[in-house]
């Protein structure tokens, strides 16, 4: 990758993140047409159904003969409710493509890079980490029967979520607080276990509101038992989905109160009285959410944990201690020892006063 | 500071870090001597009672008229085994002095720099913070009457020093025992709990050897009992102290075997069962002690953090789970619940597969 290729891989992937938390079930794409090192026009895919990136860069462009297109996503080769975009750019007579990632879409199968080579156009496949990580829960999505399912958690530095069971502790900082808004505009859903909302009733919402177009989707696991329905995360919000609750067939009768305020979804069999998680993750894709930040609590954390439902984690390190007779572990309530899973981190940085871990988890 | 100086500055950064951890009791300085742009000699503190980094630099260099010296240490102004700095700096004619950090010692109270200003010499001190991070133990030592204290714990994501009691789980990667290692290094001495001798019989030394000149000291901490005299922390190393037992006066009786092989130090009255904990950091700084790394186990590093003697924490998380029954938490035995202190993180990155959180503690 020349620098003149990063630079503008870069704009283009900064074009591609205004998609963010809008696009599903598309991926965000950013794409910018270039000709002798000038941007002849920008583009992203505003939101499912509309134009993709690249039909709005060349709109903008105008005469993109001979040009090169940055684009962060493979382009398609398949007519949906818009064009193909591989063909797109072949009558528009570019001369090369550079792509941040390949579409990790089986059906695909390199079909987009294979139209533009065919057509005679160079392309370059650059396997950016940072394009590759922008599509990262819909090249999970695509390939698995349930969400990509991300574990956000807080700690502090001796591993607790905070100093006393039954109450919260702010224990993370203002920077930190915001990087979660962000992460909650890139994922379809947020998810938080019924302890959670008995604890610290929030209403799980986007402060303050983002730019994003669709409805957010907020998610309650009840794995016995139901929460009450004056909870905050039932009061409705201009923009958002209905909550979803999962909970297991088997206790349906527990849950009558909350189909007045909820989308309550009954996973598995009649006799089911805990929650099958690895069911309850297949309906919420079922449901269209192809990404999922989980914010705890700590038991269903460890759950998700324990049932290998776990792809990636972001963890908030607190630069202070709470260890104490009643101080609450991060996680609780599963056997994680002998665990397969471990983490790949791929980003540890500081967040304001705190500590950002994150990273894919491995089998 | 311009690109030129703290490119000297850096160099003179890399000279003082071949002396750490052979210069105790005197800090780690750097030296370079430079004209128009050329290194005209470099030198460093190789151990105390030797000559002084601008020493070693001025007579590489020969003709130092005109020059530049960059020192990381603010020059000294007093003789004691070697000659004043400062005026060896001024009688070498040199135009300009770059410091990159004021002396900590009130005592100095800046008369290196005023002494090197009032013969007419250009001082620029940069307070650069790897200069400042260089001589943070020397700088707490010279102002307070125990040892600074850092305390280097390693714990799975969920806040886990092992998965099960009374075993060692291999837990952070071959890059943290490297990086460990190079923290024994800088550090006057190494100390652990008495119950982390029970359960690892670690030896505590540095391996591979370093270049390090003086004996290394090793410290255990017997709260209450004594540990065994077998203990592979007492077996004579080549290069290596003696090694110290702090242990309560009150229980002198259960000691008497360890007089064999170790510096048992009793601390605190006859009556006292349980050690004094301040009382004992004190002991280690009238034993010669700047600096000690404090390396666990969980019972000791809490108990530390709660009487307020830990100065810095350098934090290994490893990209794993141990949550289970018999987990051992990271700290443990103190209420650290109410305490004052935080931390205030200087560097978070990646070490191997692990993550290092590290940084000051604050009341």
């Amino acid at each position: 990758m020349s620098e003149l290729d990063r630079l503008f891989m870069d704009r283009a992937l900064e074009l591609a993140a205004r998609g963010v938390g809008s696009t599903a079930p598309n991926p965000a794409v950013g794409c910018v047409i270039v000709r002798d090192g000038r941007v002849l026009g920008e583009g992203y895919h505003h939101r499912a159904g509309e134009a993709h990136a690249e039909a709005n860069a060349l709109a903008a462009a105008g005469d993109a003969r001979g040009a090169t297109a940055y684009v962060t996503l493979e382009p398609c080769n398949h007519v949906g409710r818009t064009p193909a975009c591989a063909q797109s750019l072949i009558g528009a007579g570019v001369a090369r493509v550079v792509i941040g990632a390949a579409d990790p879409n089986p059906k695909t199968d390199g079909g987009g890079i294979r139209a533009l080579r065919d057509a005679g156009i160079r392309v370059d496949v650059l396997a950016d980490a940072r394009a590759v990580q922008l599509i990262e829960p819909f090249a999970f999505a695509v390939r698995h029967d349930r969400p990509f399912v991300a574990l956000k958690m807080a700690m502090s530095l001796d591993g607790k979520a905070s100093a006393t069971q039954g109450t919260t502790t702010a224990i993370t900082g203002e920077a930190w607080r915001l990087f979660v808004r962000d992460l909650r505009i890139a994922y379809d859903a947020v998810m938080v276990g019924a302890g959670t909302i008995r604890v610290d009733d929030s209403q799980l919402t986007v402060r303050p509101p983002s730019h994003r177009l669709r409805p957010y989707t907020r998610v309650v696991v009840c794995e016995t038992d139901a929460v009450p329905a004056s909870s905050n995360v039932f009061r409705g919000v201009a923009d958002y989905a209905r909550t979803i609750v999962l909970a297991p067939a088997g206790a349906r009768e527990r849950f009558g109160e909350l189909d007045a305020v909820a989308n309550v979804t009954f996973v598995g069999a009649a006799s089911d009285a805990q929650l099958d998680l690895r069911a309850a993750m297949r309906a919420l894709r079922d449901a269209g959410v192809q990404s999922v930040l989980c914010e705890g609590g700590p038991t269903l954390g460890a759950r998700l944990l324990a049932g290998g439902l776990v792809d990636r984690v972001y963890w908030g390190v607190a630069p202070r201690f709470f260890t104490a007779p009643r101080a609450v572990p991060v996680l609780a309530g599963a056997n994680l020892a002998t665990l397969r899973e471990s983490v790949r981190f791929d980003r540890v940085e500081m967040i304001g006063e705190d500590a950002l871990l994150t990273g894919r988890v491995h089998v």
